[in-house]
C-alpha cells in the first residue's frame, strides 16, 4: 500500500486555529522526506470543487511555523455535502494526481472526509485542528493551548482595570458546546465564577457568589461566560445580575475572533509538528479513515468513525470542584 | 516656598491607564529623596472626601513599576463638584498634614484640581494620565503607547483569522472625541480604512475603498472604527456596509476595556518616571496649577488653565494623508 | 488521620519556576476552604531552620496567580542535609503548630522531604516544580511550558535577525541533564539541529547538516544547544563549527535565567492550581510521602521513594526522529 | 525635478532593526501611489555591486508590516568603500533604470549614500534605522522603541527569579557608543544602577549603591550594563563587584541579538510608515542628500552632511539624575 501513494493533498477546513501552519509544514516536509509529492488544496473542500490546488515543496512552507492562521486558507463548503459536489472534487484531485489526503480541521471536516474516503476509496488521515478542544480521540486539539494563552492575557489586562475601579467584568469566551476554554481560563485567570454550556448555573447562585466576594473585599471580580452558556451570553448574564445586584459597576467584554489568531504557543507548535508527521507516516503505512491525536505524551490513532460517534467529557472533575474553592 | 511643603498627597483619578503605578512610584521616591513625606489618597477625589488616605514610603511602591492599573485605585466622584464636598476634602487632607498635591489623570481630574487649588490655596501639579492622548500640553499622555501596543497585538491576531477566511473585520477602539488610537493603530495595523471622530467618512466612500481592496485581492481587510465615529460605532458601520456590499463575510470586534490594562511599555514607564519626578521637583520649586508634559524629548510645563482651555489637534497631517496611500 | 492535621506548612525550594505562586495560592485556599490553617515557610528549608515562617490567609495569596517567581522565595540549604539542621527545623515548625507539609520543588527538594518525613513522622506531599521537566511521575512539571514559550519567543526574535543577515545562530537553553527544553523548542522554533545531553552529536555530523542547509538556501539557520550537551556548551560548539565551516557568520546567545521568569502560561497556571489542590486533598486523606503529578489529563500520585528512584526518558521517539525530517 | 524620477531603489544596510519592513512597505506603496516604479536592492550596497535587484509592487510588501528583520536583507559591504565598487554599483542600478535611492540604515549607511550621491549625482534620501538611537536629526530611530520593549520584557522576567533568590543580576544591553537603551531600560526596568558609555561609574561607587540597596532590603537588585561601558562589559563588572561584595549571589545575562528582533511596536510601525512616506515625498519634491527624522510629533529633514557631522547627546539630564533617585 505504501508504495502506491504518489501525491498527498493537504488542506485546512472549518474554523482556523493557531498551529495549522506548523502542521501543514510538517505534513509537506515529512511527505517530501519520504519521497512523495505534495499538493496544497486551498479553501478546504471548496478548493477541491474549484480546483484551487497548488504544488508544494520544502521551501513553500519556510517561515510559516510561527504564523497564526493558515496559508492554505479555509472555508465552509455547502457543495461538498452533495454527491455532485464530491464527485466534482474527486475528479479534480484525481486530475492533479492526488491519491491520499490529510485533512486538518474539526468535526465537520472529519464527517466530510469520512464520507469522501468511503465513496471514492481514497485514503485519508484527519488531524484535530480547532481551538474548542471538543474532539474525541485527543487530549488536546491544535490551537487550544494558544487560545487559552490569548484569553488569559486578556483577562490579566482586564483585571488591571477591574481592580483599579472595583468593577465587575463579564468576559465571554469561545465555546458553543464546549466549556473547555471557559473552565481552563477561568481557573488560570482567577475568575470568581465560570458559566459553562455543560453545567447550568442559575443567576441567583451567581449573585450569591458575587455578594460573598464583595463581602470578602476581593479587589477585582471577573466572571467567565462561555458562548454557549444557557443564560444566553455575557450581555444577558450581566443585565440580569445588575438588576438584582448593583454593588459593582458591571462591564462586558466579548473576546470573539481574537481567540483564533496569534503565533502558536510552543505546545501547539510541537503538537502540530507531531500530528503532521504522524499523519503522513500513518498514510504511508496504509492506514486510512483515522484521526491522529495526543494521549498523555503519546501520539495515538482513532478511527474517524469512532471519533465522530463518541463523546468525551473533557472537563476534569477536580477542575470543576476547584472553581468553588480557589476563588475564596 | 520649597521648605514649606512637608507632605505631598498623590492620587489617580478618572479612567485608569498603564503607567500610573510607575508614576506613583516616581512621585513617592522623588519626594522621599527630597526629604518630604508622602500620603497616597485612594479612589481619587472620593478618597479625599472619605479620608481614605495611607502613608507611603519607598517600600510601598516596590515592584509596582511594571504593573498595569493603579494601586491607589481610581473613581469618578460627583461630590467633589460641590463646594461642600471640596471643603470636606480639604479638611481631611489638612488633618493628614498634606500640604501639596500631585494629581494623575485627565481633563476632569485637572478641572477639579484647578478649582480646588484656587479655593484652598494648596499647590497642585497635574500629570497627564489617560490612554486617549487628548490633552493639550504633552505630545503623549501616560498609557497611550501601551494601549496602542495592545490594540495592534489584537489587530495582528485578528488579521490571522481574517486572512484565513477572506473576511472583513471591523474593530472598534477607544476614543470618544479623540481619534489618536484609531489613526495610530490603523496605520500600525495596516488597516484598509480608519474611521475617526475628527473626520467624517461616508459609508459609500468606505464601500468604495473596500471594493477596490477586494479587486486588488488583498488577503485581509480590516477597518478600524473609533468609538466616537459619527456613523455610530463598529456594529452600525458593519451593518450598513453589509447591506450594500456582501463580497466578504463581515465580523465585528469591540476591544473595550482590554485597552486600559497591561504592563506598561518601556515608553510609558520612562514617561511615567520622568513626569512623576518632574511633578515633585516643580512642586518643591514653588510651582503650582501646572501640568508637566513631554515635548519632543523634553519635559515641559503648562498652566492647568491653559491646558484646560486649549485644544491641540494631535492627528498629524501626514498620517491622515497616508491612510489612503499605504493600504493600496 | 484527616482530622489530626491543623496547620499545613507550604514552601518552595530549589530553582524557582513560573507557576509556583499559582500553586501556593491553590494550596493556601484549598486548605482554608477545608477548615485548616496555613503557614508559609520562607526560603525553603532554610526558613525552617531560621524559623522564617509567616501565617497565611486567603488574602495573602490575592493577585499572585499571574506572577512569575515565588513570593515564599527559595534557596538551596546545606544545613538541612545534617541531622542537627533537620532537628532544628522540626522543632521550629512544631512550635509554629505546623503538622503537615507541602513541598514545591524538584529532585533535591523531594529528597529532603522524604528523609524529614520519615525521621519526624510528619506528613508531606511533594509538587513537581522545575522548568527542566526531569521528574518521574508527571508528564509535565510546573514551569516547563512557560519556559518553552519564553525560549521560542527568543528564537523567533533571533530568527528575524538571523534571516536578515544570512547568519548562523547557536542558542543555548537550560537543561543540564535533560534535553526536554532543547528538543521541544528546537522543534517549535524550527531549528536546523538540536544538541541534547541524552544523545551525542558529533561536530562533523552537525557541520554536514549545516552544509546541506546552506546548499538548500535556507534563509536562517539556528542550532539549539542544551546546557548539558557533551560538546561543552554553545560557545564551544560554535567555535569548533567555525573552524571548519565558515559559510555563515556565527553568533552565540545564552538565554540563561531569562528562562526561569515570566508570567506563567495558561497551561502552567492550571497545572499549578490542580497540583496544589490535589496536594492538600491528599494530605487530608491521610496520604504522605507522595508526589502529585499529571498523566494525560488526570492528576495522579506516586510515592516519593519511587519518584526519586525511577528515571523516565521524556524525549518522545517521534520527536527525535522528526528533528531530521522537519528542517529539510 | 519631480517628473524626472521614474524608478526608486530602496535598500536596508548595516544592522537590521524592527520596523525596517514596515518602512520598506511605506516606501514601495507611496512611490507606486505617486506613479513611480520601485526596485528592491538586496543585501544593501552589496546587492548594488552584485546586481541583486528585484522589481517590487504593492503586493510584494503585503503582510510584512508586522515582521521583524528586513525582507531586503542587509549586509556590511567593504567593496562599496572603493571607487571601483561604487562605479560598478552605479552601472548596475543605472541598467535597472533606478534613478533615485532610499537608504534605510545608520551612520555607515549614510556615509556611503552621501558619497555615492555626490559622485554620481543620484538623488538619495536616508531613513534612520538602527536600534541604537545614535543618530543626529531624529528624536528616535527605527527599532529603538521595540528594542527597549524587548529589553524590559527580559528584565521583568529576570527580576522574577532575582527576587525569588535574593540575587544580584548584571544584564548587558546593546550600545557600543550610545547609552540610550541602557539608560531608558534601566529606568523602565527599575534597575539599581546603570552603567553607560557616556559616563564613567567606578566599581566602588557601584558597590556602595548595592550595599545601600542590600541594607534597605530591596527584594531584587538589577544592574544594567551597556555594551560600551568603560569597565569592559557585564562579565567584568560582575567579577570585580563579587571580589569585594558577596552579599548576593551574582549572575550575568547578555541579551545580545535578541534585541534586534521581534515584531515592531506600534510606535516603530508608525514611525517607519511616516519616514518611508516622507522619504519618497521628499525625493519627488527634488530633495536629495537629506535624512528624514522625527522631532516631537513632526517629520523633519536634515542634510546628510549635517547628520553625519553633528553629535546629539540623547541622554536627557533629568533621566540621568533620576537614576539615583528612583531606585531608593
Amino acid at each position: 500500500m505504501e508504495n502506491s501513494i504518489k501525491r498527498i493533498g493537504v488542506f485546512t477546513s472549518g474554523g482556523d486555529a493557531p498551529g495549522m501552519n506548523a502542521c501543514i509544514r510538517a505534513v509537506v516536509r515529512t511527505a517530501i522526506y519520504e519521497g512523495k509529492k505534495v499538493s496544497g488544496i486551498l479553501h478546504g473542500y471548496q478548493g477541491m470543487i474549484d480546483k484551487n490546488i497548488i504544488a508544494m515543496d520544502s521551501r513553500s512552507v519556510s517561515n510559516i511555523l510561527q504564523l497564526g492562521g493558515t496559508i492554505l486558507k479555509t472555508a465552509r463548503c455547502l457543495d461538498f455535502r452533495t454527491t455532485e459536489g464530491r464527485l466534482k472534487a474527486y475528479n479534480n484531485i484525481k486530475e492533479e494526481g492526488i491519491d491520499a489526503l490529510v485533512a486538518i480541521g474539526g468535526d465537520g471536516t472529519f464527517t466530510g472526509a469520512e464520507v469522501f474516503s468511503r465513496e471514492f476509496d481514497i485514503p485519508v488521515v484527519g488531524i484535530p485542528g480547532t481551538i474548542d478542544n471538543d474532539l474525541y480521540g485527543s487530549d488536546f486539539t491544535l490551537g487550544y493551548d494558544t487560545a487559552n494563552n490569548t484569553v488569559i492575557d486578556a483577562i490579566d489586562k482586564i483585571r488591571d482595570t477591574a481592580a483599579s475601579h472595583d468593577r465587575l467584568f463579564f468576559i465571554e469566551v469561545m465555546g458553543r458546546d464546549s466549556g473547555c476554554i471557559a473552565l481552563n481560563c477561568g481557573i488560570a485567570g482567577g475568575a470568581e465564577a465560570i458559566l459553562l454550556p455543560e453545567k447550568e448555573t442559575g443567576i441567583d447562585e451567581l449573585i450569591q457568589k458575587l455578594e460573598s466576594a464583595a463581602k470578602d473585599k476581593k479587589s477585582s471580580t471577573i466572571v467567565i461566560v462561555a458562548e454557549g452558556d444557557k443564560n444566553g451570553g455575557a450581555y444577558n448574564v450581566a443585565k440580569r445580575v445588575q438588576e438584582k445586584f448593583d454593588f459593582y459597576d458591571a462591564k462586558v467584554t466579548i473576546l470573539g475572533h481574537l481567540q483564533r489568531g496569534g503565533s502558536p504557543s510552543s505546545f501547539d507548535r510541537v503538537l502540530a509538528s507531531r500530528l503532521g508527521f504522524a499523519a503522513v507516516k500513518n498514510l504511508l503505512r496504509g492506514q486510512t479513515r483515522i484521526m491522529v491525536g495526543l494521549r498523555g505524551n503519546d501520539i495515538v490513532t482513532t478511527s474517524l468513525e469512532e471519533a465522530l460517534r463518541s463523546k468525551e467529557f473533557k472537563l476534569a472533575e477536580d477542575m470543576i470542584e476547584m472553581t468553588n474553592v480557589l476563588a475564596i
